[in-house]
């Protein structure tokens, strides 16, 4: 994979969205089209033979490369919304935030017992929505669920919430606090 | 195109969001390879002679294909977000809803002059939004603006608060009011 290409391309933001974060912003990413190639065929090569039947990306920024890796791997596409967006019936999981709870939600016809999944977003930090993005897949008893995200801040130990076994992976890994 | 297999996999939820609206859900069609590879390519058709270098998602439905369609014409994709979503800085349109006023926003560097433009979004209803996204995109003077949506509700006519010069498709046609 072209590392620098999309290290050159990454921008970040200081003070966003409060003061003292240091936000990396895909947008840059996004409205180049080599590097949305780069992302999705490194991380093509990383699923291809998996057998991924459904890729889920999370609101909103999971839906951008996610519906378009679901293209590349044959996969159909599902996205994990926040509460009272979905029109039909859903199933939920809620989970604690720095300062309350909130809620993921997916159609109860979305995924089958039949089902390999693959979950995407664009950046681990803390990890605690992709956490619960990822309970509330195993409510659907799928055969396998892999985790992707293009960009991981190891600083914040996001993956140290999941279990050993969850099998995850991200195209770069950054500095970040 | 093959407009029965998407009719036949297409969900309608009666009284969402709202009582008395029939809710067109193309979360049916996405979670389907073979629905959103028929709609890709039939949009694929439509704009792969017209030099498209961006398209333009519509938070937040918008998102889902509108990248992957910009990977099939090789073109960027651009986030067209509500208030505050975007970290950096902004152009943004405000416009008139049913109650108050609503505004969208795209980052001041995602779009240029030498750009051709493919607007994208799942459904166009009276058309107020993707108005106020054309409208926004007009101030970063591109060579060209092209609007696409899966689904239209002509009984709304959407279509007419538009010029009737722009260039717009829609793949389905259906009824609603």
């Amino acid at each position: 994979m072209d590392k620098e290409l999309l290290l050159k391309n990454l921008r970040t933001v200081p003070d966003f969205p409060k003061q003292g974060i240091l936000f990396y912003d895909v947008t840059t990413l996004f409205k180049n089209y080599d590097c949305i190639k780069e992302i999705l065929d490194a991380t093509y090569e990383l699923y291809k033979d998996k057998g991924i039947t459904k890729v889920v990306g999370v609101e909103s920024r999971g839906f951008v490369l996610g519906a378009a890796l679901a293209m590349k791997l044959k996969a159909g596409f599902v996205m994990a919304r926040k509460p009272g967006k979905l029109p039909a019936d859903t199933i939920s999981e809620s989970y604690s935030k720095e300062y309350g709870t909130d809620t993921v939600e997916i159609h109860k016809d979305a995924i089958d017992e039949n089902d390999v999944v693959l979950l995407h977003d664009d950046l681990l930090a803390t990890g605690g929505t992709m956490l619960a993005v990822y309970n509330l897949v195993q409510k659907f008893h799928p055969k396998d669920t892999f985790i992707n995200f293009i960009i991981e801040l190891p600083a914040l130990k996001g993956r140290e919430i999941f279990n050993k076994e969850t099998e995850m992976t991200s195209l770069l890994q950054l500095e970040g606090d």
